[in-house]
């Protein structure tokens, strides 16, 4: 077999880039948990027809078949999921005589889209999901707490921002207060409206004015509202005066307003800096219904959004019941790929291990798997040496891999000792006893 | 849209049976990283003709192709994987300049086979493999570890055996001995034997003395004497008498006998009852070269084989490097499908949340989401109530979920109070000091 390469858009990362991102996947489902957030895993196809229901994303599905039937030409109608809030509203449906609602759950699992790879653009990925459904009405209080859940997730990734500062900011608009606003200028239609202003960021504000004017049926007046309502940002609650300041008046726009207020006013009081009201995010998906949202890191504002979801009513619905709901995703893989080509984070060791314990001879090893036990039963990550090599070449093995300790057996009755290889410093030592700081228990997550 | 159904051979767990399943691969995640094994993950999708390298298992692989590519004709050429040390392998030589050898890593990850599902076999299951590969040349040593490691992985699962009972057993064997064994009485196509002998089970010893005699070329007393070796089964050293009852002379077979009765020993000695000498063990892949191993669930042998592997020393090579390994694979979609199947094993909860904070009115609600907060911050997951609906109902709502616990905002001044909901006791609690006890933290997993 030949050396084999990489395939493009599909990432590997190598073990000390996976110490990293299991890191952030403990932080993310611990933070998750203690939410209340229960775990699930949804299949990884779908059927081809749950799939192509949006058609905008129909050309990036993997589709399934046995090779068998590959031979044969028939069609296994399965296809590889592209995100993970299609699969979970199928699965809402499909066991809702089996939940409790609201269902609060989150799913981490890689997704798979079809798409041409570039950076920060996989083929497949990692998403990190919550999501609150209830049956029939969802309540707005949770529109509120989901960015503080993601603040909390994202909150620990040592991003070298100032002390006291978050690494991200989530933007955060609502769909009532774009429509509402829309509504009350004359526009009838609002959904032409929120896709011009979406082209923002892409296409400037000169080109959504013509395309306001060509797709939304807009006046030149209206298309400048559009844009003067999109224009407006703001880290606290200022935003209402400015956007009454435009003078359009509908009671859809109000209640937006009220909305979009509560979720600043709690973030402001949980977690000061986290959210901003940003007018001008739209998001692309029309089922969004409510609040929106979109998540920038700090010092990364180019890599574009990592993190995003919204309010949602019309998603998962059989009959005549309806499953609203909100949720956030974290693009994982997007994330740390970025981040990882920035050079922006590391792992203090690319392996679990915290111990190497050193083998004076192959007779020993015995003994020494007793040492390596006697640790492990108190939580210490422990290897014992691959062969009876030379003590030097041992210390190396442990270097290599970034294992801060090396413990050797004392010999004729000595006490063992353990060295920090960093410090050099040796100490004798009880393998029944001795713990290492509690900092080289496990690889840290560090800007390097 | 209409209720969906469940695809066939695509198992999803619901809530309860997900936080069992995370609390067992927490335990062997935890397991595997206190041994040293390294975190990986690998794309899903291999190359086509990596996947088909070998014969036996081509009619398994599910091909990938994009929507637009099927409409074309195009093949994409890539497939799901269908095992992970396929994949491993070739992480393995793609990547060889950037791992340190010997490198430990553990896997866990989706698999799919298009085989047709039935009981315990599925088309998309979860695997958990351990592996140790090095360069040129593997110690012996690794495999006497590894099977250590499963029975301390594998050991917490509460199956309701006997107290100080392990509740698997791993049956052992060694390609050498079997090997040196039919070359020691004069076969030339031991492959052909072996191939013969692993249909023990199935076809019973008649049948595989007819096969031995038309595959293998074997006289009637050498089938007699490949079925006498099967035979043989020890918890302890004593299969090496037996085989030398056997008469049977030959230096691979002396060299496998030794290997086996160390990891005998050496499980002896690590804990007692984990292992079994089994000889008719034989592992159908060719790809074996020492040390096989399969695994039992006490009560459960029924199951067959839930965990499995081996010594391997042609896997992975590319030019004139070569990479031997050993490894096992732990089938747990396989073995968490018999055992809820069964209803072997359930789970004290279907959230993670400990405490339920009731509302007692919804202007209230920034309050108790101060209270969450600071029982989340020492580590006690935590939902505030969905509405303020009356107590009674708040408490149903804990009870269907399992959540143990519903704290009672104090009213005017008066302190907080929080009520075990299983024993209706009720006590005044501190948010900043109250503990609930260590085991209703997370949920617990148990025989139901």
């Amino acid at each position: 077999m030949s050396r084999p390469t990489p395939l493009s858009g599909f990432p590997e990362w190598l073990p000390r880039q996976r110490a990293v991102e299991l890191h952030v996947l403990d932080r993310l489902r611990r933070t998750f948990e203690l939410y209340g957030f229960a775990s699930l895993e949804t299949r990884a196809v779908e059927p081809m027809d749950q799939l192509l229901r949006k058609g905008e994303t129909s050309k990036e599905v993997y589709v399934l078949r046995r090779l068998q039937e590959v031979a044969q030409g028939a069609d296994a109608g399965l296809g590889l999921h592209f995100d993970l809030t299609v699969p979970f509203a199928r699965f809402v449906l499909e066991n809702a005589g089996r939940l409790h609602f609201p269902f609060r759950r989150y799913q981490i699992q890689k997704v798979w889209r079809g798409e041409r790879p570039q950076e920060g653009r996989y083929r497949e990925f990692l998403q990190a999901d919550i999501d609150v459904v209830d049956r029939d009405a969802l309540p707005f209080h949770y529109e509120v707490e989901l960015p503080l859940v993601i603040g909390d997730a994202l909150g620990g990734l040592p991003l070298g921002q100032e002390a006291g500062t978050l690494p991200v900011v989530i933007q955060v608009n609502n769909r009532k207060v774009c429509e509402g606003f829309y509504r009350g200028l004359g526009l009838t239609d609002t959904e032409a409206a929120l896709r011009a202003v979406d082209k923002l960021d892409k296409i400037g504000p000169a080109k959504v004015a013509g395309l306001l004017t060509a797709t939304a049926g807009a006046t030149d007046a209206q298309a400048r509202a559009c844009l003067a309502l999109a224009e407006i940002s703001s880290a606290d609650g200022s935003f209402v005066d400015r956007v009454r300041a435009l003078r359009v008046v509908d009671p859809l726009l109000d209640e937006g307003l009220a909305e979009l207020a509560q979720v600043m006013e709690a973030a402001a009081a949980h977690a000061p800096g986290l959210c901003r009201a940003e007018l001008k995010i739209a998001r692309g998906l029309d089922y969004y219904t409510g609040t929106v949202y979109e998540t920038q890191l700090r010092g990364y504002e180019r890599f574009g959004s990592i993190c995003s979801g919204g309010r949602y009513d019309n998603l998962a619905s059989a009959g005549a019941d309806r499953y609203p709901g909100v949720g956030l995703s974290i693009g994982v893989t997007r994330m740390l790929g970025l981040l990882f080509g920035a050079g922006a984070l590391t792992a203090s060791r690319e392996v679990p291990t915290a111990v190497l314990v050193a083998l004076a001879d192959e007779g020993a090893r015995g003994a020494c798997q007793r040492t390596a036990a006697a640790l492990r039963g108190r939580g210490i990550a422990t290897e014992v040496a691959p062969s009876a090599a030379k003590f030097g070449r041992q210390i190396r093995f442990a270097q290599r891999r970034g294992i801060p300790f090396v413990w050797f057996p004392g010999a004729d009755g000595e006490p063992d000792t353990v060295k920090d290889i960093r410090s050099g410093a040796q100490d004798a030592a009880d393998a029944a006893t001795w713990q290492p700081p509690a900092a080289d228990l496990r690889p840290e997550v560090l800007a390097p």
